[in-house]
């Protein structure tokens, strides 16, 4: 049973996968939204990925445990330090590198969409205002696809699977110029690797950086401050 | 840091991956046993991975938890009904396929390896005496063994991750041969789809029968029925 408006969109509660659900909306999906709660060691992505689902108004959605922090390997799921100051167009790749952690959301997306009958997945990963994570390259991207068709019962039975990544060639700023051409509400949003306690983002982590100079680069205020 | 020797073997509780983690000790690797909890209906498996595990002697295990149920789409985590009496030779995929179990189990085995320095994934599909099930065959093994090179951060630093299937070509009747070979301990198993409470083989799900001819063609007898 294929409905092929539908389109499962991961939304981890960042501004990168919210400009990407709101796209798939444009392009007249249905969209179907789809969180990890992957044992991040903050819970503020989560919080924020409820206000963005609540504001797009979306048809179905999925929140779902799945244990990395058992896994470890990466600041974001244990208590290695979150590196600040780091230079942004270095090529090395920094302890916030989650092992794998993208194949695992593609896996459990392609599964859920299986289920829902939607042939179209969603991924807001980009390849040039990044840290460096080998699991948001084009080259990642095409094999899962590839994989998908060979993964499923769908895809033995002659059904392409679809994985869009949209931002995939977009800088920060440009991601956020497209948002704002949306009127996307980036107040929304959070991107900080290492907020305090009430949630305020440090300013220093990667993230936070990338996303100030995405800001400033659009010519724009980001509305977390306002 | 890599450790060569270490391989992940993903491991039921079913007779295809306790052989499967047998050879992959017999050919000199330290074993780490990755158990996923996925929502299935009833626990024997898992209690079966729990005696394998025990008589393997495994220098490190995972159980992790990954809520398949709240994705649904098969007879193994859904109150659908496990068909019973099929034709095994039937090239219709079946209520019990979950979809992209593999998938998924191979995202976190790949994820797990990463953070141990292991350099090899073991997995006990075989395209033969199997189910039909898309992601039991070489050309799916071959596409992730492609995608885990791209995805990973080793990947990316130029090592190779290998994703070994040893049974993929041996029907139910060579792989217990093989295992007895190995004496491994069959009565440690649980194949059934659809166990009665007291953990009883149902013998008609494809599951048993599969077994049930396999041991009938290897000229054996099925210890759980000691």
């Amino acid at each position: 049973m294929s409905d092929v408006r539908k389109a499962v969109v991961l939304l981890s509660g960042g501004l990168d996968s919210y400009t990407t659900a709101a796209i798939a909306r444009e392009e007249g999906y249905e969209i179907c939204t789809l969180t990890i709660k992957y044992g991040q060691t903050h819970a503020n992505e989560i919080e924020a990925s409820r206000r963005i689902r609540s504001s797009l108004n979306v048809s179905q959605y999925l929140e779902l445990p799945v244990d990395l922090a058992s896994i470890g390997g990466s600041s974001l799921t244990t208590n290695v330090l979150v590196p600040k100051d780091q230079d942004l167009d270095s090529s090395h790749i920094p302890t916030t590198y989650v092992p794998a952690r993208n194949t695992v959301f593609l896996a459990l997306a392609l599964s859920w969409a299986e289920v829902l009958g939607a042939r179209d997945l969603f991924i807001g990963v980009n390849a040039l205002d990044y840290s460096g994570y080998p699991d948001c390259r084009p080259e990642f991207i095409k094999a899962f696809q590839a994989l998908a068709g060979l993964a499923t019962k769908v895809g033995v039975e002659g059904e392409v699977i679809n994985v869009h990544a949209p931002l995939i060639k977009l800088n920060k700023a440009e991601i956020i110029r497209r948002g704002f051409e949306m009127n996307l509400d980036y107040g929304l949003t959070h991107s900080c690797y290492d907020p305090s306690d009430s949630g305020k983002p440090c300013g220093r982590c990667d993230s936070c950086r990338l996303r100030a100079r995405g800001f400033k680069d659009a010519g724009k205020i980001d509305p977390i401050f306002c």
